[in-house]
């Protein structure tokens, strides 16, 4: 974003940029019936299936800080995470939508990184880039993506579904994304006092070998199509399911607020990364609690029929961490020493007053 | 927003103030089978019917002043600057979702105020709300609306369709909301200005009266679903569409570069309200000026075949203002006093180097 040699947006003006990104675009899905160019992108739905609309906004300062977030990463995030909403009720990501507001700061060049992480994510999923705004800004990176998806009428699956004696899985590994973020805001906080004290800004730069997995995880996250894939193919149908995007704990009482019952989980069940251990280690917080409350994993959280406990559980990289249980016996966590405490949701919320997601 | 028993947004936090704003939303069309409250809406598209898609930013400072703009007003605005995009290709509206991002100036009330005029929108359009995103923000208001429709895979109108011989026309009249704009804008220097100066701000209230017509256009714009049904009933398709948010002359050259045609439009024939024209006049702008190359009319801007001449003079608030011709002959208007003049894209772009619109 400093490189003097880069193109003014003014330059091309809102037409010749929107033309710049999106003249190479080609749709690939047959839902896609068109894309960027009129008023509205046009889909096709497919006879007999659903579609599933979900939009975010992202924002610079509260979802973001550029300082050490690479804008083809952001692109690429930004995506995901929408793409990732979809997946959460085992629908196929088909369309992506984004709208876009910069300020004088960034060029053409930077608006084309963002679009290169978009193109890549839309890429990886499968999904066509159909449409979108651009806009500038007077303060700030927005981004606002919106994604279509489809899914047969009786596949989909709500948070609302789960039953009594259900058990409860998640994909992956919980909480790497929220260490990522601690490692990133602590090397950001020396780097500005080394450079502050007048270290060279090349001697400060921070050292992050052997913290790449949690790095990964918060700057480059991805939505578990994967795992959308995996179910069906082993003919698994959940009975609800959401993403975690503000850790577990508020994900499993949304679900058990909207399908009436309780929940039990186990401690040791929940899946932890050795990297998101020992760098919790390092900031003396439990890994449990990066976990719980942590937030940013778009991981899958789900629940199945206790009579698909053969066929899920030889799934790779899914977890039974517990099961449902009667609303009357609460939502609770048994810790890896045999007590049982209530499930709090203290998860991220972009709301709160201080703006750090951190916190 | 300056309310001291307003309620602050982190007293409900992120999840009960989604619950504040969406807990009474029913649903009207049968195409919304499922609203806010999972990870995404779910959309039952009718058998026949194609689904189209758009999205909006609109940001502070850019967009909208929220110096002289009513947040419901606004929230109004943003729902029809989108839905407005459905009805440009014959489509009929019916589901909206509203991302929106509010800094600490805002409290509860006048988030709902911003959702009193978007669920306004929404009734008055035949609209249902069914999902977004709230987030906080560091740096003014930012709303990014989505709206989708549906139409008839062969009733559905492209800027592309455009033919020699067909007749252009436009809805309503042009130039309204950009002369509202500089009113608005005038007042606000005025008003500053007196502020500056020691007066009382009562006794430096703007009077607008005579300009009712002009500022509503600005800050209370409709969607011309009207038109669109209109239009249906008087069983005429149209062989091209856009609305008009960037002014006549804009549109009308993106029409004719996706056509591949020239056009011919009588600068008698363009339909300027009474207001435009006495508030052109004091600030000495030209009002064909206005209508070519002012703003957010949100009129639809379309064309039809000639043999469709009979069926759409009788239409009310319908003006044929020209006509296509093959691309040799260039776009042009011709002038009250007969001369012609290639048209110009001078419409207001939002990613020009001043971010002040009224430029």
């Amino acid at each position: 974003m400093n490189d003097k040699n880069a193109t003014p947006i003014s330059q091309l003006g809102e037409f010749g940029l929107i033309r710049h990104l999106t003249q190479d675009i080609k749709l690939t899905n047959s839902t896609s019936y068109r894309g960027v160019g009129d008023d509205c992108a046009v889909i096709e739905p497919q006879s007999g299936y659903r579609q599933l609309v979900t939009t975010d906004i992202l924002m610079e300062g509260i979802h973001f800080d550029l300082s050490y977030t690479p804008l083809k990463h952001l692109g690429y995030k930004a995506a995901v995470v929408n793409i990732s909403d979809v997946c959460a009720m085992m629908g196929l990501p088909q369309q992506l939508l984004v709208s876009l507001a910069v300020d004088k700061r960034f060029s053409v060049e930077d608006v084309d990184q963002i679009y290169s992480g978009i193109r890549l994510a839309c890429d990886r999923y499968g999904v066509d880039l159909v449409g979108g705004d651009t806009s500038s800004s007077l303060t700030g990176l927005v981004i606002s993506p919106t994604c279509i998806g489809q899914a047969q009428a009786d596949k989909i699956v709500y948070r609302s579904g789960a039953r009594d004696t259900d058990l409860i899985c998640v994909s992956g590994n919980l909480g790497a994304a929220y260490m990522g973020l601690q490692l990133l805001e602590r090397e950001k906080h020396v780097y500005d006092q080394q450079v502050h004290k007048g270290v060279s800004s090349v001697t400060a730069q921070p050292d992050f070998s052997g913290h790449e997995y949690i790095l990964e995880r918060q700057l480059k996250p991805e939505a578990r199509l994967d795992i959308v894939h995996r179910l069906k193919k082993a003919d698994i149908q959940p009975t609800s399911m959401m993403d975690i995007s503000d850790g577990l704990s508020s994900e499993l009482l949304h679900i058990c607020k909207q399908s009436q019952t309780g929940c039990l989980i186990y401690e040791d069940r929940i899946p932890i990364d050795l990297q998101t251990a020992a760098m919790a280690e390092q900031f003396n917080i439990s890994p449990t609690t990066c976990a719980l409350n942590g937030g940013e994993d778009y991981e899958l959280l789900f629940t199945v029929s206790l009579a698909d406990y053969d066929k899920v559980k030889q799934l790779e990289d899914i977890r039974i961490i517990g099961r449902i249980q009667k609303a009357q016996y609460g939502c609770e966590l048994e810790t890896s020493s045999g007590q049982d405490f209530p499930l709090e949701a203290q998860g991220w919320q972009a709301m709160s007053e201080t703006p750090d997601k951190s916190s």
